[in-house]
């Protein structure tokens, strides 16, 4: 197990700015933006990221469009290993396996490339934020679909309070920082 | 200036997947994720836009949504730099500045928080590839509005029969594959 620094996560959610009723009246969302615009702790996230990947054995990251682009690639190529990008419906140009989930209002697909993944591979999955975890869960489903096999989920920020957990229940989550409200 | 290896040209074009008739019927679509598959060709990538942005001394990165998210983390998590995403419209939450251009069939806009850089910053603006040069343009000109400077352009692929470099001549732009046709 990674062990994370209490302080560290004070410091990521300090560096992280709450923008009120975005993207609808009512909601705060957790702008990352301020903290990848201090490019030591932004390194310091991703060094803690790189320990999980390689203690959990990463043998391909899966990045989740778009946020975990930016995390994600930065693990591929310091670990070596492929990057997968799971993208929304549409943009991925060859054939590709997809997969549905809920959204407060109607649903939402995203989609892999059905090639993208060698028969057996550990990945490990990387997002910014695990909300309600429909996305993380489709896209659990999608490598399992293409033959690779879930190593583990990781995470800037858990917004705790919608429980996302409960969907994922099957895999190991290491989350950096956890907002419980 | 860092010269490229021309097998390495070759190599890259080589495995990048053309993919026909995608978006739409007529065109070659240049599919990346092959490469991004081939975790030691996509280190070898990063290897030269690092190098290019150690030279232009970058002190920022600039991705844009959502390819150049996946180099544009690598680079600023191992140049240890602020990394600062330009984003399609609404995507952002907080207050952005715009710059709009023109598509084959009507406008696209682009953003960019409006505290996003520090004044006087030199930038390097990575994305995948350079096509008519409307996004890059666009990009250009956010930054240069944020107070910041451009230090130079990186992509990995060009396709040169569209002059996209009409467009960005202020600009030192490094490319690492080209497509004459």
């Amino acid at each position: 197990m990674v062990e994370i620094d209490k302080n560290f996560q004070e410091e990521i959610k300090r560096s992280i700015r709450d923008v009120y009723d975005f993207p609808k009246e009512g909601i705060i969302f957790r702008d990352i933006t301020t903290l990848l615009q201090n490019g030591l702790l932004f390194k310091k996230v991703l060094d803690y990221f790189y320990m999980f990947c390689e203690q959990n054995k990463a043998e391909a990251i899966i990045g989740v469009e778009s946020r975990g682009f930016i995390f994600g690639g930065a693990l591929a190529y310091n670990l070596q290993v492929p990057f997968i990008p799971v993208r929304k419906e549409g943009k991925l140009p060859y054939a590709t396996l997809k997969e549905s989930y809920s959204l407060e209002y109607g649903e939402a697909t995203v989609e892999m490339h059905e090639d993208a993944l060698v028969k057996g591979t550990n990945t490990i999955i990387i997002d910014d934020l695990l909300a309600t975890g429909g996305t993380l869960k489709a896209t659990t489903s999608l490598v399992e679909k293409c033959g690779g096999k879930v190593g583990g989920i990781a995470l800037l920020v858990e917004l705790s309070f919608l429980n996302g957990r409960d969907l994922l229940q099957d895999y190991e989550i290491f989350s950096l920082a956890s907002y419980e409200s």
